[in-house]
């Protein structure tokens, strides 16, 4: 599909040069499209990138579905839905410009930070009251994020190679702490 | 001191505007100095750069320092140390500045996964062979990062706002495990 080619060229972009850097004639160049097409499907630059900066539906379809799971499972699925998810070549790849993009774009980084609270933190239902759900959804943030970091963005071994059975057993112990564990 | 003030005007713009966005005569301006005086202290734009995205020894220093002590209290002083550091105002503009640029400049990434391969994991001394080593550190690095990213750069609450006391607690047993616990 051309609007989903024209999306994976403007995420690059967006992500290496920056939004004054990218130009809807350069992403249609690179996507071998006419800019009048960039134009029909997102209307401006900043449509473009605000179709970039979205996160994919299935991907936060996805998480929420994991944290409406077992609550003694929560550790390992949350885990193992973040691996999948960034392994995702589509879903992955569109993640990654989000993050990349928001380290030098301030309206992208307060997107992302509502990505954060909103769609990683948002559908848990874990702790006694809301305070203490947002704190333990925040921690389990902190953990999946930066697994997500050095796994599948900055690839840092030996994180990068470990199997997601692996990384399950080690990491999800954490996140299952987070959830219904001693934090105070 | 001159070189330190050329040195944040040029973190902040190369994480802002990327490399090819930051000029030498565009920091010298926002430094108030002559573009000579940038030359003078960093030869070339390479040379700002470089400087830019040095970790500051008094970090990396601190972090070594930290995984030289006790073991049963690693969880707790690696939390320690990394919330001050990143609580440190020079010290968490010059790593924020690293991070920020290696989402769109491919070498500093690379140096960036150097800072964390060699500076953050290199001096843990845990684990019973290099392999083990390796992977105890790697996990470690997981959740500082993510703590990193998630109160000192997106400022994602309510993370941001809890004290180092109550990230210590509940962060602490997190990493003591990846040290000495079991992970597979």
């Amino acid at each position: 599909m051309l609007a989903a080619r024209i999306l994976e060229v403007a995420r690059d972009s967006f992500a290496q040069n920056g939004w004054a850097g990218t130009t809807v004639r350069g992403v249609a160049r690179e996507a071998g499209v006419d800019p009048a097409l960039v134009y029909h499907y997102f209307a401006t630059k900043d449509g473009l990138l605000d179709a970039a900066t979205t996160p994919p539906p299935a991907f936060l379809q996805g998480v929420a579905a994991t944290w409406a799971g077992p609550v003694p499972e929560l550790g390992a699925s949350l885990v193992e839905t973040t691996l999948r998810n960034w392994d995702d070549p589509e879903l992955g790849s569109a993640i990654r410009a989000i993050l990349l993009i928001a380290a030098h774009h301030g309206p992208t980084r307060e997107r992302l930070v509502g990505i954060v609270r909103g769609g990683l933190m948002g559908p848990a239902t874990v702790g006694a009251d809301e305070t203490e759900r947002e704190r333990r959804a925040g921690l389990v943030a902190t953990q999946l994020i930066g697994l997500a970091f050095m796994r599948s963005i900055w690839r840092v071994e030996p994180v990068a190679s470990m199997t997601v059975a692996e990384l399950v057993a080690a990491v999800g112990p954490t996140v299952q702490r987070y959830v219904e564990g001693e934090i105070a």
